[in-house]
């Protein structure tokens, strides 16, 4: 077998699903909505079936790029070339995955901000290039913090991308447009590019999103990608886009064509479908801020109060009340409250993992959901 | 950018797909059906907007494996374990990479058999493999013929796999169970594994497909790799399959989980439902070989005489009768007479192709288009 692969598991999130299904237990620990989509979603997948069902262009189809250009107009202030600039993929995933495969040589070293998504170092070291971990530090008000003089002292020669999460999995931070003008100046000064993930950038509660492309001189070193699974809630679907230069967008089509070579064409007709009759997104926000609110209630209640989040999908909260151990409170609250909520650690490296015991839950559920996930996180001693 | 890429350009068989609509040309050059779908295959997918939206493991939805492992015993004479031996990828395209990035160190060698599908060798040099090739070619009745001594002298202690297509695109060739079994006797003698690329086991017209899992001591050395969308022609699905020994699949999974985390769940509910309701492979396999000898006696009245093919979607023919330069008489082909071929020079590397001209010719099509190729090439000079 390769070495390569000899330090990757199971996805932590997949295996988090299981056993809570195995312990009948709420399940807040994958992101994923737990309600059905609107139903404009499901009619456009059902039209899908009336459509082509053969090989799209790897590039994806032209009324979805031109859909998803339109759609970034107007919700991330800039207007990307349907024809060079857009790229449809297989989920957000695979557009970071292709994005590092066409940035980064062997060496290059590539910063990330911890917390971090769990996928971005293992898509780094499998391009063998080299990730510099800086800390995003809660504050006195819970606020995560980042140092931008503590990212500016890891950049050397050798520094080729940063990669930026905004609204931030799993803090929920968002990032402020002066934060992300900081980093901005750091791309420029040193030549980086920023690979942008902005795949909750509809669900900000607070603030407001700012994408980095939008930023003064920052459009032709940043991909960003987005996510349908996201914007309608319909994570199966693994439909997503990165946004880049036309030098940047050739190299990573030619990558994305000999790994998946076209993302699914009925998905694609549908999402151009949907992205068409979509007219909610403020609800959807609206929505999602309520459950944000139902269970933070829910958290403070049981001695956990969370984080502030200001976006997203997630709620983090220190758990030393009931354990210094963040792993043995997950399984705690798994096995005996009937709650699955991940430990923050599998968010960083083992080297970085901060002695805090802290927990991530999702709020992507139904409103029934959490009323029941608080009803089980009272009984909690 | 990263220099791994440098050497890669858009797919050929995109470009050709391009080409033909810009030339108003009937495309016979990129290898999908061109004509309707089965309608339960169609009303499979539409249930789908009924089912699941949210992610699937990344392994695939545990229905879906359970069909598949039906499917290959009945077909492919093998019974896969559903639960550690099947894996669900984004296409064979996404099942190749992955198999490729499990097994392939840097340095290791691969022995691939020319004309070869034109994803092998990028695959394989992306995870810094070396190809080493062997060329099939036609006796004297147009066979392609399998020369096993020059596979041997090719293996060296450095080689770890060898890839394997039967149905052969582009060639047509149906591997013999003699051939197949002095392959196995290599596998076994040097330690290899087979990359089998088996997504056209339904669509064999003379003598049978032979698996090469199902061959003595190889189940645990082989990875099978078949596509949903050649078998219901629905190639923009994007939904293929990976079976593979235990280990191997963990090793599998553990690489597709971030390359694109699992495939997409309506389009894998809607394929279990069309496993299910199958009735019709040699049906399908009847029509095609129609398509195949409509195609074959058009090429033949136009002094064009294909090879033999025995299985697959493809005639290839020798083309010296209207130029020296195969990859001029294919753009004399599109732009005089209005029919894409695609040059079988793209199926070597620069170094082995071969100096006689011969053009790819799908049949995957509608009688009608078919009709409409044999009166444009009629006129041809
Ligand atoms: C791709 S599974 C992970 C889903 C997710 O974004 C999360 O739970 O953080
Ligand atoms: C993935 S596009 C190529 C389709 C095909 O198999 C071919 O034309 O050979």
């Amino acid at each position: 077998l390769a070495t390569r692969l000899a330090n990757f598991g199971p996805s932590v999130f997949s295996e988090l699903t299981r056993l809570a299904a195995v312990h009948r237990a709420v399940n807040l620990g994958q992101g994923f909505p737990d309600f059905a989509p609107e139903l404009f979603v499901l009619d456009a997948l059902r039209s899908a079936a009336g459509g082509p069902q053969q090989y799209a262009p790897p590039a994806g189809l032209l009324e979805l790029r031109q859909a998803l250009s339109t759609f970034l107009t107007s919700s991330c202030g800039f207007a990307p070339d349907p024809e060079t600039e857009v790229t449809v993929t297989v989920g957000a995933t695979e557009s970071m995955h292709a994005a590092v495969q066409a940035l980064i040589n062997p060496g290059d070293e590539v910063v990330i901000l911890e917390p971090s998504y769990d996928m971005y170092a293992p898509q780094v070291e499998f391009a063998q290039g080299i990730v510099r971990r800086v800390a995003l530090v809660p504050d006195d008000a819970g606020h995560w913090c980042l140092n931008l003089e503590a990212v500016r002292a890891l950049v050397t020669p050798k520094t080729k991308a940063l990669i930026l999460n905004t609204p931030h999995n799993p803090t929920g931070k968002v990032f402020s447009y002066a934060e992300l003008a900081g980093l901005a100046e750091l791309a420029l000064e040193f030549d980086l590019y920023v690979l942008a993930d902005e795949v909750y950038s509809h669900l900000v509660y607070e603030g407001e999103h700012v994408s980095v492309a939008s930023l003064p001189g920052m459009r032709e070193r940043t991909i960003t990608i987005g996510s349908a699974g996201k914007l309608f809630s319909v994570t199966g679907w693994r439909v997503g886009w990165a946004v880049a230069s036309p030098e940047v967008s050739t190299a990573l089509r030619a990558g994305h064509t000999f790994v998946t070579f076209a993302a699914p064409t009925p998905l694609q007709v549908a999402l151009t479908v949907a992205l068409t009759h979509m007219q909610t997104l403020s609800v959807t926000a609206q929505t999602f801020r309520q459950r944000r609110d139902q269970l933070a209630a829910a958290l403070t209640a049981a001695g956990l109060p969370p984080y502030p989040a200001q976006g997203g999908y997630f709620l983090t909260a220190d758990v030393s009340a009931l354990g210094q151990d963040e792993a043995e409170v997950a399984r705690f609250l798994l096995t005996e409250a009937g709650v699955a909520a991940l430990p923050m650690g599998v968010f960083y490296s083992p080297a970085t993992r901060p002695l805090v015991p802290r927990l991530r839950f999702a709020f992507c559920k139904s409103g029934e959901v959490l009323d029941e996930a608080a009803r089980r996180l009272a009984r909690v001693p």
